[in-house]
């Protein structure tokens, strides 16, 4: 008999029906005899009108009261799911991200979890219910109401998993799982088994969708074995678990693509370290991460800078950046357009050597020559056209052997 | 500088236009320097919105957490009222009810304050802030969400300015104040500018829908001032205080109708003191209050009992006192129709005599002659044929020189 987290996101409990769905899945684990915590999020669409209320209010609502007011969405979803619990005939009782001891900072609409004392979830469940908890939200020590940010609820599905030692914690999604490459693009592309915390966090900092790093790191970091499955059927999805020797047999897990990159050119600093260490600490202190560095010496002992930031982040990186080159006395900024990023991870990395050599070759044959290379020990990132992004992402799939 | 509560009910929060209306009556007082504390209640529709969700997952939601469910609608607004305050530069800040340290018993849907420490109100109060609370709910001691039924919003207003020792405590409603008789019956009717406890509580229990008996109760029992008032105008409202000897000048205040109670009659009843008793009691276990009350003795030492309950509640009081006579083992239980209850209430009664003679004479002259009838130090009742309840009030109230 195990002790299972199960997540289901806003899609999953998005209408009444759904919600009953919800309630279905989780009986016929507990008609097993399993323990089971439910971690949900709001209904889809609740909170978008919640920010509408408050934007018709306030252009800048402060963000203390926006978590007042956006924690009510999940509480709705535990006391809904709880009643169609009920109603199917098993026990459950909700809790509250407080209740369930979820203590964070007061960065509030942002909050870190500080420490999880799972409440009284583990008595709750020796009496044979079902607990239903409030994803995405939290309380700070002194009882203020938090919310945890984007990939809120992932969060908290891990971090309870990981106080109450759970066997497994499953994430219910839209997807299926995680796959060689994107389905859409690739045609053949695969749905792996399983993966390592490692492979998942790369995946998930380059440009798959299916989770937030945040989430993965907490779980690497606590060890928690989770598994990202589709809440519309009962397909097996992808188990993520510690690294594995077994996992090394392949060399490449997968293909990313992030789409949503933009390259940035910083021209005329100061070629001295003290000037490029000044400008990605602000970058830094400003919440920013750039990617895909390469520096070039230009003339009259000036550098020039490119790497890469998201295009969201782009306008506030330019601000940022402006701000640092005053000071410096030297240097200016400017976008030099939009670039996507393709990603090869794997574990197998580490041991198996040509992996560049692989990804390169078939890079040339679809004509792209990348000047922007960023590599860890289990993943290459390289910076490119995006007309050529999807051309590049089957060639690489098919080079490394990804497809059924 | 004065300690002020105010509180808005549903109607006064319903969209966002009310919302910033409420926000810039209490600018109005904060401006003066005034301390002041906001309850306010879920927006008008919301409650009715959530308990349609829960009733289509399960036809008897478990009431814990029907309790989670609903005390979601006044933290929405507590986060939308602070916004409004803040956009129009008052500093703010939301409390729940956890949070403003509403401690409730455990009977969830219905709870009653057990006690209440204000938690860190006085203290934001004293940086300036306006501090906005949600009404209608509480926790346990144990934490657990709890709501505290029909007019707890009022109830925890009238707590708050207990236990904060607030100077005032107003209650902004639909009705500019209480008067002397419903204005759309008695056309003359006048606001009455002051009432006590006594008199506002005998009203509450006779009819009149401005606030809830218990809320009174616990207003007269911490001894706490507050004034029922238009949320729409800036009239002045009745002032509600404890007993004045100045109040006594006027033999009677007001005079109530209650247009939806049921004569019961109960008949061949064992005529013995423990057989009243024991139908009395299972009433009162049952939760249900009756009035009115007369005995006739019948035939072969049996008796019969006629009383009103309020017509909601026949149904039930009928199933409740078959069963007793079932255990009795004799009598007959039917409802003799519905009836109005009239009462006129008045401090002013306990040292002046001739009311209850002024009152027969005025429902005399209307042809109204009633057998049920009761009375206590402050009010009288009596039950009449509903068609004349109208002619009834008009010309009580002008016997009693109420009018303008």
């Amino acid at each position: 008999m195990a002790l299972i987290v199960q997540k289901y996101g806003g899609t999953s409990v998005g209408n009444v029906e759904r919600i009953k769905n919800v309630a279905a899945k989780v009986k016929a684990q507990w008609s097993q005899g399993h323990r089971v915590v439910v971690v949900v999020s709001a209904r889809s669409g609740v909170t978008n009108e919640l920010v509408a209320r408050a934007k018709a209010l306030s252009s800048l609502p402060e963000e203390r009261e926006m978590d007042v007011l956006l924690a009510t969405g999940e509480q709705e979803t535990i006391a809904l799911t709880v009643m169609a619990l009920h109603a199917i005939g098993v026990p459950a009782v909700s809790r509250t991200g407080a209740q369930a001891g979820i203590v964070t900072d007061d960065r509030h609409t942002r909050a870190r979890i500080v420490r999880i004392t799972g409440g009284d979830l583990l008595a709750r469940l020796d009496e044979g219910k079902v607990v239903v908890v409030a994803g995405f939200q939290g309380a700070t020590e002194s009882g203020e109401v938090t919310t945890l940010g984007r990939g809120g609820s992932d969060l908290t599905a891990i971090a309870v998993a990981a106080s109450i030692k759970a066997d497994l914690c499953q994430i219910y999604t839209d997807v299926d799982g995680v796959y060689t490459a994107d389905p859409r693009v690739v045609l053949d592309a695969r749905k792996l088994p399983a993966l390592s915390h490692e492979e998942m966090l790369e995946l998930a900092s380059s440009g798959s969708k299916v989770m937030q790093a945040r989430s993965v790191e907490f779980a690497q970091k606590h060890n928690v074995t989770f598994e990202v499955r589709s809440s519309f059927n009962d397909n097996p999805g992808t188990l993520i678990k510690s690294m594995d020797k077994t996992l090394e047999d392949a060399a490449v897990a997968g293909v990313a693509l992030d789409r949503s990159q933009t390259r940035v050119t910083v021209g005329d600093l100061p070629d001295r370290p003290d000037a490029v260490a000044a400008l990605f600490a602000d970058l830094g202190d400003a919440g920013l991460s750039v990617d895909m560095i390469i520096k070039n010496l230009g003339k009259d002992g000036k550098a020039n800078l490119t790497f890469s930031v998201n295009t969201d982040a782009y306008a506030k990186a330019e601000k940022v950046i402006a701000e640092t080159l005053r000071r410096l006395g030297s240097g200016t900024v400017r976008s030099a357009g939009e670039v996507a990023k393709l990603s090869v991870v794997g574990v197998g990395m580490i041991s198996h050597s040509g992996v560049a050599a692989t990804l390169f070759k078939a890079l040339a044959s679809v004509g792209v020559n990348s000047d922007l290379i960023t590599t860890s020990e289990i993943k290459i990132s390289v910076a490119l056209d995006p007309a050529k992004a999807d051309e590049a992402v089957r060639a690489v799939h098919a080079a490394f052997g990804l497809g059924k």
